[in-house]
């Protein structure tokens, strides 16, 4: 089957068309046919980027009003001659949504309807910048496909296994009882997939395996996973939770909000745009949400570069030291997204002096990606061989996850 | 030296008369004549309660209107015949009082004159419920003791050794360039009391000593610390950051207290006492903030207090988790307060499963202050033989610390 997939941002679409079947999942063989993005739709000077697994890379601008145009520009990309995707667009058998919130409701991916699209919109008060996109993609998509199965994978689906120690926050009960509000978490596309790939490497049963992984991208954020279930995660309620991230705070004393509005007169959305586009590696540096600009400042004794990829790396530590505590203990611990999968730096002071605890990384192995063999393209052990905990560097993939779903809702499998 | 030593808040004064000089603390001879406490000041009912060292216990009703009534009764108290507690208020050779907030002016422990005390004012910023409070403490004291010096002990001196990557937010920089808003933590001077304690238990020179102190009493923090320097510690910009409390919820998703805020229509000032009154041990269990009522319930089957009790642990046991990759392992752990000297819940449910990293309880010596041999009254190792981290319970002397920083500072030794 080919799926499309479909994430879809307030002004971005990004796709992918993966040709997969149950037994290709099982043996790893599903692969992507062609991925891209469209960024700055709604301007004149929107960017239409996609790459074909041939390796014909393409990037143009041209003006894009809306999401409709987006999507009819990636079906232009999919049904056109040059280079030839598919035959034609009957070959899609289904579409796959990412949709960030699927609150206490959706525990696990499913078939779009009426029903479902209607809990999605009750979830965007948990997610309002995320739901609402999610769902404009939705909208589009099914006037263009109407007659094939569209399924929602969401973010917060693979957490739904949290215990509820885990899960509710000390605040008085009835916050809970009334408003659903408890740590939900992110990124449990990446997180379930990394996971799944690091049991395979292992060897291990994903079922008895004890794994701690670690997806740093723009967004970070790091779960324990016990059996292959999700057992804590740093995001919490909302994606800023957790760990320092490009631009938002992670974990700061809550407190201090009210303290920094009341001494900086600001209101609540000037608050919550302060904690989530104005701070992180951006706050701190001054400089740039990047890190590679980040390491490279620091690499020229850029003072704040410094202090910034420091707490970037001691906050991280924190976590991974306190998610062994979680576990009893590892099997491993698994850097994923794009700074886990390419940045050396980070894998080394964020696993610095944690011999005692069993992790312990190779530091030719760690630093191989910066030489002349390129990027990790497949799951690596970056251990010490005498490491108890094995360190992994797993590439990510979550629009396959999102594929793989799509077909495992359509054959009622999931 | 006879030093009296005042905690003052807003409706109460606690006292100790410490014996103490600097032999007398090198050998760790210093001791208190009596201690006591004036509560519920402002009200016809203040309670006044003291208890000598002689085993006199005393605990009366009477109108106490302020603070300096409360004084007055402590000094009567003092100099009265029945108990006999000082021939003359003469040999009181100085005043120690516990200050919460000495922001990033003061290090250590000063003696007090108008520029210390204008200081303290310009603290009161970041602690406004508490320094004015122990200024006034300051203010009725030099009246009564206009002749002999008055020292400030801050709650946190003792952390002004973290490093910048421990205190520095990840938030805009110039929020801490513009109004010093970084991590300062609290409960120092039992941190720093219970580590000193527990190296010369162990028989380490503090100075190459690894230790985790978590203070577990109405509030909870925990520190780690380096050769008897703190490293990092869980209460951050306020005390409200770090461990679930009696009434504080301690970490939460930092956006969560906007979007409560838009949800219950609440405004600055209820959303902070929701975080500081009304969550935590009190939120969960909707029954009690003292952690003695929460371990009865539990043991009657109370599914909120069971809850309360297990998030309480659960988060206490990630702390500790993380502190021990920050210190990379460590010597001993350190339970002390309220809580801390006399949960053996606690301190079991929050060191389980953590042998891998070396942590382990003997679970006879850790029950044994439930039974007929009392509490612990002195440090006490309660490891597992074979345990390579000591867990040890130190009980802590917030007011020998203040005694013996008033003689240090009076003798210009500090």
């Amino acid at each position: 089957m080919k799926i499309l997939t479909l994430n879809c941002g307030s002004s971005s679409l990004k796709f992918d068309v993966i040709h997969t079947t149950i037994e290709k999942m099982q043996r790893n063989e599903d692969s992507s046919l062609v991925r891209g993005i469209i960024e700055k739709i709604g301007s004149n000077e929107a960017i239409v980027r996609f790459k074909t697994h041939h390796g014909h890379d393409s990037k143009v601008k041209m003006p894009v009003n809306d999401h409709k145009e987006a999507l009819k520009k990636i079906i232009e990309i999919l049904t056109g001659d040059n280079p030839k995707i598919l035959s034609s667009l009957e070959e899609i058998a289904g579409v796959g949504h990412r949709v960030v919130h699927g609150g206490e409701t959706f525990t696990k991916s499913v078939v779009i309807d009426s029903a479902v699209k209607e809990e999605i919109v009750a979830c965007s008060d948990f997610a309002p910048l995320h739901n609402p996109q999610n769902l404009i993609g939705i909208q589009v998509a099914s006037e263009f496909f109407p007659h094939i199965p569209h399924v929602a994978v969401f973010d917060t689906g693979f957490h739904h296994t949290m215990p509820n120690y885990s899960y509710i926050y000390p605040l008085p009960y009835n916050i809970y009882q009334k408003h659903r509000i408890r740590r939900y978490g992110f990124h449990g596309s990446s997180h379930r997939f990394v996971s799944k790939q690091a049991a395979e490497l292992l060897g291990i049963p994903s079922e008895k395996s004890k794994l701690i992984t670690a997806h740093l991208g723009n967004g970070c954020s790091i779960t324990a996973i016990r059996g292959g279930r999700s057992v804590d995660t740093s995001m919490g309620h909302t994606p800023l939770e957790g760990l320092m991230m490009g631009t938002r705070c992670g974990d700061i004393d809550p407190a201090l909000i009210l303290h920094i509005m009341n001494k900086e007169g600001l209101s609540i959305a000037e608050a919550d745009a302060m904690m989530n586009k104005k701070s992180g590696l951006l706050g701190i540096s001054q400089l740039s949400n990047d890190l590679r600009e980040i390491e490279d400042a620091r690499d020229k004794g850029h003072e704040m570069a410094t202090l910034a990829l420091d707490i970037f790396c001691y906050r991280l530590k924190k976590y991974i030291s306190s998610y062994m505590g979680v576990l009893g203990g590892a099997d491993a611990l698994v850097f994923t997204g794009g700074i886990g999968e390419n940045s050396c730096i980070v894998r080394e002071l964020a696993t610095k002096d944690l011999d005692f605890m069993g992790i312990k990384i190779d530091q030719s192995k760690n630093t191989m990606n910066n030489g002349v063999l390129g990027k990790y393209e497949r799951p690596t052990d970056i251990s010490a061989s005498d490491a108890k905990v094995k360190t992994l560097v797993v590439p990510t993939n979550e629009e396959l996850v999102i594929a793989r779903d799509t077909v495992l809702c359509i054959e009622k499998l999931l």
